[in-house]
């Protein structure tokens, strides 16, 4: 029998609301049917779900890797990270081994997975939630642009994410789909607990691959918006030709590569701001291994 | 031969991104169709913009009836108002007649205008805007929580809304929505000019009842969303019995009362923060009168 602690974070992005409150519906429909000692539920960033922001000086989710000695420890999520990190890091006071990270998307992206590098540990989690739930799965790597995600401070983390939703904006249906998350990883987390559950012979992955930006103009404005035929078609195939953008003169501009991808986040409004139009990945199959078990 | 000036304004609210790029794409393709002297185009609030924010401090467009002589007046919106107004305003250094105003809106409205009162000179162009392209209209009055908005300040104004699309999201099919918008004023200001447009007979408005906040809890917290039968229902009847939450422990909250109402801006993610859920409106039918034209 594995001893796992679960912590659930909603709202690391305080704009994205759906998750805290199907935290809470979870929490009020399931009195009896989770124990506390095998979760923990925790509101990521709450100064900025208070204010509607999804953050208040900096991104939570990039500030796990921040040096604590550096000068920029008095912003407001540098702190809170570390606060996390206190209270429910391994080592903390309430320790947690694997964390989950509940977030929106305003991409089509469905009910999705996300994980960061190949840990086996998050494989493996990966590969069971994959199993039991049909689930699309963005395998972040190599990309030292954007690091310092909240679940790579954990020994094992992955984030759920799910779209299409505004920010700001409650989507009944939105909810629903997180509630059904919850359940399930309740029902995994005990049956991890009792080792009732088996690997599937393979993981499906999509690869993180490069992001693009948006065409700019000189002045790196944007003059070309994600396409009409590649708006909304995350996980769909981008080959050659096909159109990506449409400048304000009605031109297209096509993708230009030889390369198959598979591009998601098409179009996140969050991300305009890191100059993301979209991330492209490689389909990849992953056998599953024996030893991810063992280093759960 | 009227002498009008038409003042299109753009990013009142600073996360409503995709009128400002319409506008940019609008005079991009019609160098040569639109003239200066009919039309004069500002970025309502461009602090907001630049940060991807509704607003720095207050609601631009709830900021055009503040006492000048209140001690609020160092707040960023208060003073762009002001600004707006010695520019743009009928007695500034621009002048202009009219104000469009251009904003998306997260609910699921269509293309459609708002009108604030029944000023003739806005029955007057909403009528023609209605008779040519079809538009549906939001009736704002009698509603002394909401007040101050940008278009009232000037001798005529109208507001127009479409959605639904996410803040800071751009969408190139809204994007499209708001150019085919800016050539329909640009012919028809040029027309007004030419006296060559006619009223038609009536005018059919949704005229603003009340608004109504989500259900809360005693510590005032939203403890139930708007339906999934009624999401993304924007204009369409509502009668006793229908319902309009679901609360967290799956129960419906049923209509319950016996008029019929025609709910606008529903879920609307700006509105949160308002205590607004959804807007009642009654449909009414307005005569046009030729008064109407002697008044513009």
């Amino acid at each position: 029998m594995i001893k796992k602690k679960l912590l659930i974070i909603s709202g690391t992005h305080g704009n994205e609301i759906n998750p805290i409150w199907a935290v809470d519906k979870f929490k009020k429909i399931s009195e009896s049917n989770y124990r506390d000692e095998n979760i923990e539920f925790i509101i990521g960033n709450p100064n900025a779900y208070k204010k509607g922001m999804r953050y208040i000086d900096v991104d939570l989710n990039r500030s796990f890797n921040i040096n604590k000695e550096s000068n920029i420890k008095n912003l407001y999520e540098i702190e809170r990270a570390e606060y996390l990190l206190n209270n429910f890091g391994i080592n903390g006071f309430q320790p947690c081994d694997i964390a989950i990270d509940l977030h929106t998307t305003t991409s089509s992206m469905g009910t999705s997975i996300v994980m960061y590098g190949r840990r086996k540990k998050d494989l493996y989690l990966a590969a069971i939630l994959q199993n039991k739930l049909g689930l699309p799965i963005y395998l972040h790597e190599k990309d030292q642009k954007q690091t310092g995600f909240l679940v790579e401070a954990w020994p094992s983390g992955l984030v759920i994410e799910i779209g299409p939703v505004a920010q700001n904006h409650y989507d009944s249906s939105i909810v629903e789909k997180f509630v059904m998350i919850l359940f399930s990883l309740n029902n995994i987390i005990k049956d991890l607990k009792n080792s009732e559950i088996n690997l599937p012979e393979e993981v499906n992955v999509f690869v993180h691959q490069k992001s693009i930006d948006y065409p700019r103009d000189p002045n790196f404005r944007i003059n070309a918006l994600i396409h009409p035929e590649r708006i909304n078609k995350d996980w769909q195939i981008l080959k050659k030709g096909d159109p990506l953008f449409l400048d304000m003169y009605g031109k297209s501009i096509l993708y230009d590569e030889n390369e198959l991808v598979y591009p998601v986040f098409i179009g996140e409004a969050a991300y305009r701001e890191k100059r993301i139009a979209m991330s492209f990945t490689k389909k990849e199959r992953i056998k599953c291994s024996e030893s991810w078990i063992e280093d759960i």
